[in-house]
């Protein structure tokens, strides 16, 4: 049964009562060419859902290893699927980002007083997901004002947030890939209020550089297999 | 002596050290049109200079005998001038606001969570000083990471900003009039590291309301004489 149908993955249940999530090849993009800031589906790449369970599942096993808690049970690449625990988003959506490097929105929000490319101390922020106003940047206060956070919750994104983003960064300079900056999402598991990591983890999600040069995000899979 | 030109007053210095605001009858705007959200000298309004005196004395004075620290020494209505201490910006300017209603920028980032005159509780938010990147947002951490505020010092600006919003807030409401919200300006005085209030405090600052009607920035000063 179909429960959700995003823009690069479905989410069905099945008859045992089981979620799971069916990756497309859509990618988001504009005008049939890929880009991962782009909000709407714009172009098809052959085996990107499959891309995208692989370097999903190899990040999502690695957090488990390491005790952060996920959504994450199983994955099936072949068939371009990942079996998920139910969870529900913080508000219509909530992103939170973890950036080593001044680049991107960080840099056209505050140019003023750095330069693209200087590092950051895993500096955390959070975005709501609202492709009509462009995913606002949103502050502690108001995530508490407007009641989509409630009391603790910040703080307890911001560390998880940063513990992801180390163990994330640390696993990619093994492969002598550096990670710039990371978009995370998490919600609340059905039946609990424990906070875990959901969606996907993949190329999309981040920036990673190769001695220097930028990693298109459906290369990534390249340096999994 | 010309110290800084500004865009509605200019900075001065006396031939004995003192500084004061001579205060200009230029408003923000856009094609003659006045408009407090611009960021450019766009019109010439007869006496507004002497009215932002007017209105920023009884303020100023007003959270002197509160006990709030500013940069006010003394003022002269007739000449449009106003004596204070000499202060340091944070960065290249740092506002802070202070939300009672749910109006303006608030509702253009937050729309999809809240409708525009909802209560707020004295909601406060940081944003840069920067026409060309329109004042963007940024939170304590973001303040932190790029060394514009010390430790401690978001919380005192945030605490100085919430006493000063609800005294004037109060002060407004004895003639009647409604503050929605309000943007002010702090720095840090010359030869010490203490934050005090600077700038104005007039109607192009707030959005103020009576009987419902928003009130022109330039017509509060009818409430004052």
């Amino acid at each position: 049964m179909l429960v959700y149908q995003g823009k690069t993955k479905d989410l069905h249940k099945d008859s045992e009562g089981n979620y799971y999530f069916q990756f497309k090849d859509d990618v988001t993009g504009k005008d049939g060419v890929f880009d991962p800031g782009e909000n709407q589906v714009g172009a098809t790449m052959e085996g990107s859902g499959k891309s995208n369970v692989i370097v999903s599942t190899f990040f999502f096993e690695l957090l488990k290893e390491k005790g952060i808690p996920t959504h994450f049970v199983s994955s099936d690449a072949e068939n371009s699927t990942m079996q998920i625990k139910p969870a529900t988003v913080f508000g219509e959506g909530l992103e939170v980002i973890c950036r080593f490097k001044a680049v991107g929105s960080f840099v056209r929000r505050y140019g003023m007083y750095v330069e693209s490319g200087t590092d950051l101390d895993s500096y955390v922020e959070f975005t709501l997901k609202d492709d009509d106003r462009q995913d606002p940047l949103i502050t502690q206060d108001a995530l508490e004002q407007l009641g989509i956070l409630k009391d603790g919750e910040y703080n307890r994104l911001k560390e998880l947030t940063k513990d992801i983003s180390e163990i994330l960064k640390e696993a990619l300079a093994e492969k002598d890939l550096e990670l710039y900056d990371i978009k995370l999402e998490f919600g609340r598991l059905d039946g609990s209020d424990e906070i875990v990591l959901i969606d996907e983890v993949s190329g999309g999600n981040m920036r990673v550089y190769h001695q220097g040069e930028y990693i298109d995000p459906l290369e990534l899979v390249n340096y999994f297999n």
